[in-house]
């Protein structure tokens, strides 16, 4: 039972229509739009003449098809001919995105001297001499790379870098909009694990941080952990990391509402990959009560067969009674549901059958683990990745914070103290006195959110306090999967 | 004999001295600035009170130790005090001198919606069934990687690649100043030409161009070769290409201005590394009358030992009469006289013996292979590639227009007709009446010269026109060269 799209900017088109010049014909244009379901956002006349009027009509629809329904529409009326559609969101990307731009003046032969040759070979000579002084006079100071090799762009899947830089563009679009960081897109005309490390290993020194981006689990694992272990800059899996951060404040703030400690909970994760990994991670570290990890190959329990070794550790870590049945009766008595999964995986009924003031965060996109306004139904708090939804749980609240905090720090590497510091900045936003069921995380828009998480996670690089870990701790958790799982 | 360094901006020190309030004090601080060499370019009172005045006084110096003695100088001074030295380049350089900016607004949650999710999936689809509209919908449109490895970084040396990033952000920031187009430094922390090549390949989808800067010969040729080879962008290495576009330019109109013909003329060439191999090559093309080419072995000629396959097939192709003796032997009757290769090769002398109406190219930087004045007693055109002297050669001259010209034809290789087209838009844009001995460039800030360029070059890609080879001709050169070569 999949939510109804809506008609959305996403999908908005502009049609040149000629229509005759009499009292009805625009009016019966734009009621032909209304009933085949989009919204119009604009009428703009374009040209006229004593019997034809030339609009150009833009309207919001709610995909590729129902755009093309809408068109059909209008043609079917008499006296109307289309002549164009034009697609505002391919409008937009027409050159790209993002640019470069100088910072310094070049006008004069002494700015060009300066910037240039002779002055910049004594700035080279500088950084010879003492490298750290990379991070002071060159981009590296504010500049990230998000990495991509395209093959799991969004959840469309593997369509490879071409197909993903308009994604990265827009996140480099992103960070600057919300983090004041320079942000490249760097997409790989390569899936091989080694290859991919020893590039991003050789083009770092212009960096001053990763972020990884749409790379399929598990190779993101392993290529996250050896690059970690081989650059003195941070390197920050935003699939994985940036989405535990903004469940971990979510649900940090579900549980004000609900009253509820997260010691006491028991939480059923849908979705063992790159997200859910890091999730269920970074829950453990925070002492929640008990997880059950579900994927494709049901309950992660002890003695199953045929785990890779992220599984495997998780299936020995979580899971305290060693369920072993299904997602429906997993989630029965459970008191939180997180899905980084798939569509429609739960009915209204499975939501009725959770503890009291359950909290139900379905984040699988466009199309969530159950339908929010059934989920509505039953659970206290409900929240998904979806714009028209409240509760809209989106990676853009913390990445940009994190990567400004830690350049802001020269910080070396990405710590689950900053993690968890980034949750708390996030979820602190909202502010005690404003949280209620539909306002558990802050706008996207909300303009404190980003110099709240930078300041949370610059403090947490330059004051690192230990995180007290269980034994044998989630931090042991073998970062080399070597099976794939389903990726959210 | 070398030429003496003057003052420059490149060398610009800000100095805040605290003096005594009296008549004379600040007149005797600019008067010793003068005495030490340097020349004052802004005194601005910072602070005061009844006894002393604090002073930022600006100075232009000759290079670093210059800088030192200047501070010296007014250390010295009766009652005043120096208070800090703040260097003019590093503190432009500070934080880098490139930014990455968004094109597009992100204020709204529509704006939002199709800059990213959901709208940008259908851009990431329709680029999947079709790549080659990534050159319409992304960055690869405008955008050109500035490669290195920083193993030849101006003429300083291997000084790797955090070192090499500010030349990189320089020529990026001269890219989108003088072209319009966005480049982006790519600097490689490998000097492997295997992985090297790998690299380039796997990040070329952003890109529309590949510019190769600062690589050392002779791993540029096999880099660039295979380069060629794999992508279908352009693949340029600025430091021979440019170059032998600026160096053709220059000599066209060098030879208008003595009214010699390039089929006529013996040219001696000093440097067979990047630069001076891709001049000789275009040379031999465009149909010059004869090449000594010279390098530290000497006079390149048949029967030599020792010479790599680059060096070999110049042996074979150049030095009709097999010289093999010194470079003054060389030059003595020779009308053309082109050095990228060292400082103080030559001495007026030399240059005196050349035949009558010398034309002298002495573009090692800063220091040319023999000094501009006493080359100017005896030559009929000089020219250098410093800023300070008549005729600078200046690869700005050439490389925004050209990567201009192959970015909008949607080029896929950078060829010889282009590098020719370029060389005569170049030195056309001088015009024939304003042509004279000190004037057979323009300079690098007039407006006309990239879009001239560009013109040339689209033009060029659009209607290839083979361009008729010798035999051997200078195409089938052995890119890859197994030994190393002076580099200028």
């Amino acid at each position: 039972m999949a939510i109804t799209r809506l008609p959305s900017a996403g999908f908005s088109i502009t049609i040149r229509i000629a229509v005759p010049a009499d009292a009805s014909s625009i009016g019966r244009l734009t009621t032909s739009v209304g009933e085949a379901g989009a919204i119009v956002t604009a009428l703009d006349v374009v040209d006229s003449d004593p019997t034809h009027v030339l609009v150009d009509l833009t309207c919001d629809t709610a995909d590729a098809s129902h755009a093309d329904q809408v068109v059909q529409a209008i043609s079917a009326l008499d006296g109307v001919d289309v002549r164009k559609v034009s697609d505002r969101t391919f409008l937009l990307h027409l050159g790209g995105k993002i640019e470069v731009s100088s910072k310094v003046a070049l006008r004069t032969r002494d700015e060009l001297s300066r910037a240039y040759t002779p002055g910049v070979a004594r700035v080279c000579q500088a950084i010879a001499e003492n490298p750290a002084d990379a991070r002071r006079l060159t981009i590296k100071r504010n500049t990230v790379a998000v990495v991509s090799d395209g093959s799991a762009v969004l959840g469309l899947g593997n369509l490879g870098p071409a197909a993903a830089l308009p994604v990265m563009e827009g996140k480099a679009a992103l960070f600057k909009r919300f983090g004041g960081v320079d942000a490249w897109p760097v997409v790989l005309d390569t899936q091989d694990t080694d290859e991919i490390v020893s590039i991003v290993k050789a083009i770092a020194p212009a960096y001053g941080g990763i972020n990884l981006e749409d790379i399929a689990a598990p190779r993101c694992f392993e290529i996250e952990a050896r690059l970690r272990e081989a650059l003195d800059i941070p390197v920050f899996h935003d699939d994985q990391h940036g989405t535990a951060i903004c469940v971990l404040a979510a649900l940090t703030n579900a549980l004000r509402v609900v009253g509820k400690q997260l010691s006491d909970v028991r939480v059923v994760v849908s979705g063992a990959g790159a997200a859910g990994t890091a999730i269920m991670k970074l829950l453990l570290r925070q002492g929640v009560g008990d997880i059950i990890a579900y994927d494709r190959q049901g309950a992660l329990h002890r003695g199953q067969e045929g785990l890779n070794s992220a599984w495997q550790w998780l299936a020995e870590n979580t899971n305290k009674e060693n369920y072993s049945g299904d997602l429906a009766g997993a989630v029965r008595d459970a008191d939180v549901f997180i899905g980084v999964s798939a569509p429609n995986l739960l009915t209204g009924e499975d939501i009725a059958n959770m503890a009291k003031d359950a909290i139900v965060f379905a984040l699988a996109n466009p199309d969530p683990e159950v339908d929010p306004r059934e989920a509505r139904k039953y659970a206290a708090v409900v929240a998904t990745g979806r714009s028209d939804q409240p509760n809209q749980i989106n990676n853009v609240l913390a990445f940009p914070g994190v990567f400004r905090g830690m350049l802001d720090a020269h910080a070396e590497e990405f710590t689950e103290e900053m993690a968890i510091a980034a949750a708390r900045a996030i979820a602190d936003v909202v502010g005690e006195d404003k949280i209620n069921p539909t306002v558990i995380v802050p706008s996207v828009f909300d303009a404190r959110v980003a110099p709240a998480v930078a300041a949370a996670v610059r403090a947490a690089a330059q004051n690192p306090s230990p995180v007290p870990a269980a034994d044998p701790g989630p931090a042991d958790l073998p970062e080399i999967a070597a099976e794939a799982s389903a990726t959210p």
